[in-house]
């Protein structure tokens, strides 16, 4: 697909750092970066990026890094628990390089949150309520102990439940950009037919991405055909042509 | 989780680039980090490493460059296809710098396969037998258009049911290193109150790499507790130790 050199105008960009041994190892089946991609594509923010790093400092500190600097924002999935392999926020404060403490704004919130629950505050429940210095909070309506945004960077927890209400919790510090608009089709034609004509297509609307994918339905080989654009004008113009090519050839 | 400073001695290593807008869109659900991970845990190679990128050579030629030369595999999914945005094999090439033609020893049994079936060999599916100069080929039983191996990266299709067969017949081109040993044991009790007992382990076992996933079944919070590794010695004694150290606080 051609989506263009990089960010355009009223592009707002996102990478996604996923952090953790257990996907890594197969363990635990990722299912944040579906959601995630879904979620910013829907408010006009697009992910351009995506890394499973291991739960070590400089790992994290390096695709942090190497992310910050080049798109909007960066995200981060795990590693934000009460356990010694809990490790992000101090890879954050580290890749910012400031200093991290226990955070009052945390605290209180979790204080009363556990005192309710008659559950003891020990030391390792304390480490949750670590942010780095000047980070924000991002509210954690499921289980208090909060994710945090820092400078470009939005730290949220592993657990899908959990990381889903801290990303709407989050979305209203962002700004979201031009709406990626997109139109699918499904056609019962294999790939190899389409291509040459779909290629074609690409070439006369080069500001119009377009994705071909391969499906079995029923053992019945398809492609699903896929025009992306911020543009509704163009969209709907290389839509139309689509379908006229698609119809001349009897296959719509 | 301390998994140590990177690959020690015997260790094999890979990283994997998922090549694909449509996982960065949403659109479509990766299902083949877990699948992968998996695999590659079971054989011996561990995965240290995920990057998820667009369909867009200088950032595909980007990522495989930075990782091959730091582990010992790199797999990569996705964009063998015959339409225009297929650009994975071409990428591959430039990234090692070698020249890229219709290789007839997969030209050959697609002829045959499409000839069988009635389909014609369009100029789409004959890209599809483009190899960089220099690779191996990696058997498709499914349809039979092949990935191939060129150097230390290998290169799979996208579509799960292909890219597990193209795996299973890359794997007898792979060595396998020694293999990850894990042991797991799932407690109803919330990580906070497990994480110091834990920690203080993970100081007596510092090449056992030791991990905690906090769940909930049933609305009961439970962790469940991993440790690995390569020394099945090492793994039995701190597994022991850690049974005896829960069995003391009543929570075995």
């Amino acid at each position: 697909m051609s989506e263009g050199e990089g960010p355009g105008e009223g592009l707002v960009t996102a990478a996604l750092v996923v952090i953790g041994d257990e996907i890594l190892s197969g363990r635990t089946k990722d299912k944040n970066i579906g959601y995630i991609a879904e979620h910013l594509t829907a408010i006009g923010i697009q992910l351009q990026e995506v890394r499973v790093v291991p739960d070590e400092e400089p790992e994290i500190v390096a695709a942090v890094n190497a992310l910050r600097v080049r798109y909007t924002y960066v995200f981060t999935t795990g590693g934000i628990g009460p356990t010694h392999d809990d490790i992000t926020a101090d890879a954050i404060a580290k890749a910012f390089g400031v200093g991290i403490d226990v955070d009052e704004r945390a605290l209180a919130p979790m204080q009363a949150y556990f005192e309710r629950r008659g559950v003891e505050l020990t030391p390792a429940r304390l480490r949750m309520a670590r942010i780095p210095f000047g980070a924000e909070l991002v509210e954690n309506s499921v289980s208090i102990a909060p994710g945090f945004m820092l400078g470009n960077v939005i730290v949220m927890a592993g657990i899908p439940a959990i990381m889903q209400v801290m990303l709407d919790a989050a979305t209203k510090y962002l700004k979201t950009g031009k709406k990626m608009l997109s139109a699918a089709l499904d056609l019962y034609r294999p790939e190899g037919e389409i291509a040459g004509m779909f290629e074609a297509l690409q070439k006369r609307y080069p500001d119009v991405a377009m994705g071909s994918y391969p499906f079995m339905h029923d053992g019945k080989p398809g492609t699903q055909l896929v025009l992306r654009s911020t543009d509704a004008a163009r969209l709907a113009a290389a839509e139309a042509e689509l379908k006229q090519q698609l119809s001349a050839r009897g296959w719509l």
